[in-house]
């Protein structure tokens, strides 16, 4: 495993000859999370999920996108955000800069619900040409785990913003970033067509808060995190064999 | 109800005078769709369950779009296909044009699964800037009603690619257009990463087919219809209400 | 000839090895045609013109297009527009499908005046790139035959909307839409420079209809459609002509 | 009338608030015209339309444009060519930045067969936004004089290229530009197809030439410009009838 | 050297034989230039530098570009600008026409400080290509020779506008476009950040003019020309030279 | 001052309401530096700018960018890289998004020479529409303090390619980056137009070094980041007294 951002290149061109071709990039943002936790949180739990996931299948850790596509909570201070085509255009450059040094795969670990669309958008646009393969990974297996963790319930099915997964994740990985003097829970009385189209998220909430964060514990983030990690190298596991079976053919 | 292709510019006035205005377009595709399926498969199924769907709510249906993003088909005859930007382009431009024309809700029946990006996109692209809502159906409950018609198995959880389902439609809605003597099934040894990241479908079966057609039946086919036609409407009822609770305020 | 809509992906393969690889598409428009006339009557044109065309040539007939650039009656209920750039975009890129997939030749059948510069812009495109050439026909001697049928004057030289050759074109090919009762003459009082520049129809017309619809017959219609047919195919040969005239070089 | 690229902002200033805000742009090219007409001829014709009718009209001349679309020529010595994309930037820009000047409109004096798309689709793009109109003319009256003035065949009808019509035109612009000793006669054998479609042109002469230039003459020349002059003005008196009768509604 | 607006294909054919390929483009603009300076001033001192240029390397000078990107000057009358994208554009294609040619070298005049970072973009993207390389010149060497020139005070360092230097510039060039009768001096106060960051020059300006005119005189405008001249020699000889020594590994 | 990754959205709400609303972005590169720079080297150099900047004038400090514009050194192991488009809209979107979030000034610390262009195009973007005014800093006052300081020759004027500036800054920055047991000095023989156009960096180094890191220090690196510091807030003042001076008009 190699963290790009910490090694030279003299370090990288050794490990490429070495090691399997693959970069995990984690794709963050920077966004309301209530009163509690940092505008960084996503982006510190696609990092902390990427630099795992990079070591247990010896890739190379590239530098986490602070900013993401958050335009549903552009209304809240702090919100900073990317447009959609602007993600898509980060990620398919750096998916072709890394084609061009011989990578085999990039792995986005997508921190962000609004990163979804134009990061797949990106993966889509690369299999069209016949590129190198980009995996994107939106939090495999969060729903079952959060189902297993969770003592408060979900604001909506698979909605974590500022509530008890995202606390105790940013417990696990940054405590020292959560005011804790500060949790508030809301449940916010949501729409009827919640999740059925792309809605602003930040006039629902008086807090930014969706959720319960009280209940939160470093121990429940380091759980959600094994899982999610163990899901993602599934999933990577998957994908590496289906390109081996490809090449000798 | 009123079918816009058939109707009149005054008919059309009267109409949006009258009644709620929410417009339905279906979106399909013009794809491979094995040795027995019309090539317009897919623009058929969105057209017929946009038609019912209009019908119900008191629409205006607008036409059927005959080109879809089938790049994942290109190698096989038949397939002609858009970019995703020119999908998302033509959902755009008809959003902005029936916004201008008093319309308060698109929903967008799409029939094809290459779609669903450049279509979300496009919904995206619209509550983002706070224009008129677009709302886009993949078919809701599908996989449910699935389950209980299927007779044969799925060749991929949610896989429908002219095999039972997918001939059933056809039967319900055009018999004509299905050559029952090339009924083949093909279950394609899938890759291990398939589902998990975008990839093309037609060198995974050399038919086209992805499953058995064999025990379809115009009689499932219209259970289908039925089913996805009502869990739609369960869906444009709860946005509908979304957005009229919003005016008040 | 082949109709890709009602076809399978079996029967184009067949097909393409046995004859002239020519594309037929017609391309139309969803607008105001008056009281009487249907919103979809460019694109019925457009159809009944390329499937004709497409028969007499053994060409592949692929789905029309329902949607066009229209801005010019945007102010009339019914009209739908996409933008000239969105029609140059799906012009091209079916053009560069049907390319790979080994056509010689796409004829676009054009209905609606508002498409005629952005296919044209897409078919140069293609020429400067020097792809699979493409031909736009804007109904080549339409002018001839309107003066040889037409009972009543042109509201203006070449104007065509919703009047007596309009009205006719639809008597023969889908008289249950024409709605006779409703005939309205209006020639409406013509800017100094219409025709010399762009500019909007809607304002100009109240009934939006622009010369006189009684004397209409479906006999009228089809006199026209077979005068354009064969003036097409008049185009068509002499493009083929060329066209094999430059391969043995 | 005014020389913007002769005259200072304060002369402007005045200008602009004693007479009638309309713009005049020349749009040539820099293309092969054969051995004997220089690589400007297009620009030449374009501007000393574009003075005369300038003055005429009391317009703002502003400077041509030497560069067009030529792709067509791309092949034979001498040409530049801008993209089509390319050529409609700058007459947008150029229309909007009057506009904002707070000029009438727009006259575009089109000296090349290739400008004529992307200009129109500048025009257009400018009335589907409401803007400023802006005229584009492409030599009106040209056939008409041409058949009066031509001792020779047109090489195929209203084909002018490095020919008696356009030699006699820069033998009355800039005799001094035309080498008479170079004259050649080239009549080419045209595909089947030609101007039916577009195509390259520099494959199809070997000289460059189409038609004959040894009878021109600049007397020729001068009436062709009057002639074209004349009928310009036509078209501009009608447009500027057409914007101020609207003015008062 | 050739000046292909005055020459015939055949010449550039030629020309092209023998000499080295390298083309000069002078790029001005349409801008504000005091009560005394023509519009075109930046565009005639492109234009006399560049046929200078050209004459010494043997080159091949190619038409001015008579408008540039002046949104900075917009507010005052005269004005004319293009976007800097468009100007970015009509750099690239020209360079990417003038490489199909078989040219080894572009080198741009830029005779507007707005034209800078779009002309600029365009060379580095034809650098990060591997295409032709192109080379803008913004008056090399000016500074130098102004400060031994001038009599008067900058307005602020390196900034030229209507004062002494261009003043004399147009005087050794087309001293009948100068009113001299209405030269004014003015050291507008300018912002504290003026020449940090990018701002509008129009409003801080009533004459549109940044110094002073009074002493100027064509004998120092060609004293600036020659000195600019020979930097600009110095800068094309070290391209060269570059070129050529890759050339043979 | 307020470190938006570390804060939550509560905090920049009252940040907001009682301080200046200048928000400091440094915007880096991942790109190699050599055999013992890390390649994060100018990102962490314009962290470390902006850090202090942000603290210096009570203003926001928002993550930094860790992608540039780095295709010169693309062929080097380790560079990862966006193209200059993207990194202009990375900017561009940043700005408007503090726009709307009512801030005053958006000022970028910028750690990458590629970044030059495309970053100045963006606030030159933002000054010609009247947005939000966008300064960007590359480094003011390095050439003075390199001179300054440096014990070795620069590679060329201005060039700091990890050697004794940038080694010296790493030391100060993050120390356990840098790796001193291979340090090579690589003096490159430059081509003649070095630094007179764009061009490709990583063939001109087999090390990736221009200079000589040996004499480097963390002291040295101390020297450089105040001196960077204090010229950076003489141009922030001079900005915001130009911003305050133009409110009360």
């Amino acid at each position: 495993m190699i963290e790009y951002s910490r090694s030279t290149s003299t370090d990288v061109g050794a490990f490429l000859e070495a090691e399997g071709r693959v970069a995990v990039m984690p794709f963050g943002a920077l966004e309301q999370h209530g009163p509690h936790l940092p505008l960084s949180t996503d982006t510190l739990q696609a990092e902390a999920l990427a630099a795992t996931i990079a070591e247990r299948i010896s890739g190379a850790l590239i530098p986490a996108m602070p900013y993401g596509n958050t335009w549903s909570n552009d209304a809240l201070p702090g919100t900073v955000s990317l447009s959609a085509d602007t993600v898509t255009a980060v990620c398919s450059d750096i998916a072709l800069s890394l084609e061009r040094a011989g990578f085999d795969l990039l792995v986005v670990v997508n921190g962000d619900f609004g990163n979804r669309l134009p990061l797949h958008r990106a993966a889509e646009a690369a299999a069209a040409r016949g590129g190198m393969p980009v995996l994107v990974l939106d939090y495999p297996g969060l729903a079952e785990i959060g189902d297993a963790v969770k003592e408060t319930p979900w604001a909506a099915p698979g909605l974590c913003h500022a509530e008890e997964i995202e606390t105790s994740l940013v417990l696990a990985i940054a405590p020292e970033l959560v005011d804790r003097e500060r949790y508030v829970a809301e449940y916010p009385q949501l729409p009827a067509d919640f999740g059925l189209r792309q809605m602003a998220l930040a006039p629902l909430s008086d807090s930014g808060v969706f959720g319960d964060p009280r209940p939160a514990s470093a121990e429940k983030g380091n759980r959600i995190l094994s899982h999610v990690v163990e899901e993602s190298l599934h999933v990577i596991a998957a994908v590496r064999a289906s390109l081996s079976a490809k090449k000798p053919r």
